[in-house]
């Protein structure tokens, strides 16, 4: 393990709860020493006979350690959020990019936990020039880390990874800033700020540390990215402008529809299971009631959310259960006043 | 109640618990006779001796309905998400514009509910014309079906709305619209959106029908919010391109300043509230867990939010609670095996 905070930690403890020996290096010495501690680490140090080398570090430093530890015989791979500048330059038949999909609003080692990686997306990016032999064993190691791999091609993935994470938080970050320059005119303006602005803006609270260098290593695609974004907003502003109804509502309509697509994180079989949506008044005492209920009746909830209509804290509670327990489910809810819908994924 | 919808049929069914007698019309004359039946109403009609009239209708009808209403000698007032051009089209003593800040998924009268407004924003724009005596007298009303009323002028309203409801809510759509073109081309596209992208798009999937009206009404707040919008993009965009470093974090640190100070829904006195947050996998058995236990401990949570991180589903829990109850909950959790982290809201 090069770099034992936050994912290397996790990775660390992962593994060495399947009986694997790890070896843990950082920058800085404290740091590798906290993760035997913590028990994500055997040892500290560096271990030239390491049959596999995760390298856990800022982006920019991966292309060096990943050269180090492909000094030594072993596979090699990364977890950086950004891949095609990182695989052109290791460019190694024993090295396989890869991207966890996951992270913790808690920094560094504290974060650590070695069920981080259960059921979460882990992007592994084989180029020509990397052994199948060596893209396999990654692959299972990372699939025995609970995480469903998806293989795409470098570039690729940076595009994607711009769309729907980079671009997306530098504009959370913008509606942000324009709210907190009108606020200090206009001292009434968070007050309206109502459930539908919060779940906007919510990834704005994350530590900013980590992006100059995303910026920087994903320059082009985000570029690109940003250019699409601001062609879109014109492009709604072009229809508010002309009063072109019919546009906007194909517009709005399109994004519902691809919103209410997007799949639900578990949804492995997405005929499989149904979406259970009930109206709830936005207090904590309702979820507990509900989430305890499914637990009584033996009703597992694939996945849950809280949405909150744009305008007002009113929610709805969006639980995705089994479809063979659909019936029960709402009987149950019926009888204790609540008015749920339900809808098939597929 | 002129319009027996969601917002009329709300308001009809709070008054009536409260022993007023409501009179409500619809447009659709069987949508007043069910407003009876769920008993929003007492009876279907138009009362010439109302004492107050609530103009429920979408907002290009409000005028006419209002003036309507304002040749009996009762009070009016009405409940369109825009107030400016309202405002001004009615222009009578006894009108004041409204705009409860709620809403509820579901649409028209079976998503309305007698606590709708318990706790929600109402704001009310009374204007040099208006007769205090009217305004204290709707304001008074208001406030009895639980929400806190705050004054504003309609103009500034709208240009306030158009930041924290109508420009997110454009923006969320245009970038559910990007990923989905892209998503057609890149089958993974989805899989790699993560809790922090679902959190954001979430408002797109709400019905567009309300948009060309609201879009209509408000266009130059919209148009110029959308401005500000693009500009702040092209600020990160320029950011990005030029490898500012320190700018971005300049950007990002003041965005997440600005998110982290966003006032929590009921903290109607910070001063006496702990903000608790708590990594959680991001799955409902803990959510029952936690919220039911703080529930053994006679610990009031007043306010509950599930942060995902921008990548990654992991999920952390923040609870609002009393300031004298956090130690209590607090070791509650250490006892559990979480791992919270505290912090004061003012």
């Amino acid at each position: 393990m090069v770099g034992t905070g936050l994912i290397g930690g996790s990775i660390g403890l992962a593994l060495r709860a399947q009986g694997w020996h790890v070896t843990g290096s950082d920058r800085d010495p404290t740091r590798a020493e906290r993760a035997v501690e913590v028990g994500a680490a055997d040892a500290v140090g560096v271990d030239a006979d390491a049959e596999i080398t995760f390298v856990a570090v800022p982006v920019a430093s991966i292309p060096a350690a990943a050269r180090a530890a492909l000094a030594s015989g072993g596979l090699v791979t990364d977890v950086g959020s950004v891949k095609a500048s990182v695989v052109d330059a290791v460019d190694h038949p024993r090295f396989v990019g890869g991207h966890p999909m996951a992270g913790s609003e808690q920094d560094g080692l504290d974060g650590a936990d070695a069920s981080l990686f259960d059921g979460a997306t882990w992007v592994l990016t084989p180029v020509e020039s990397t052994d199948p032999e060596a893209y396999a064993r990654v692959r299972a190691v990372v699939s025995s880390l609970g995480a469903r791999v998806v293989a795409i091609d470098p570039s690729r993935h940076d595009e994607l990874v711009a769309l729907v994470s980079h671009v997306p938080h530098l504009t959370a970050a913008g509606l942000m800033t324009l709210a907190a320059e009108s606020a200090e005119e206009h001292g009434t303006l968070l007050s309206l700020a109502a459930g539908g602005f919060r779940d906007m803006t919510r990834i704005a609270s994350g530590h900013p540390g980590i992006w100059p260098d995303i910026c920087a290593e994903n320059r082009a695609a985000i570029l690109s990215a940003l250019d699409r974004l601001t062609a879109v907003v014109a492009r709604a502003r072009q229809l508010v402008d002309t009063g072109d109804r019919d546009g906007l509502l194909t517009l709005l309509e399109a994004a519902r529809r691809a919103r209410t697509n997007l799949p639900a994180r578990v949804a492995a079989h997405p005929e499989d299971v149904t979406e259970v949506r009930i109206p709830v008044p936005d207090r904590p005492g309702v979820l507990a009631e509900i989430t305890t209920l499914a637990g009584e009746l033996g009703v597992n909830i694939h996945d849950l959310e809280i949405a909150h209509s744009a305008e007002g804290d009113r929610g709805v509670l969006v639980l995705v259960v089994d479809a063979d327990r659909t019936d029960l489910v709402r009987g149950a809810l019926l009888a204790r006043g609540y008015r749920p819908t339900t809808q098939r994924l597929t």
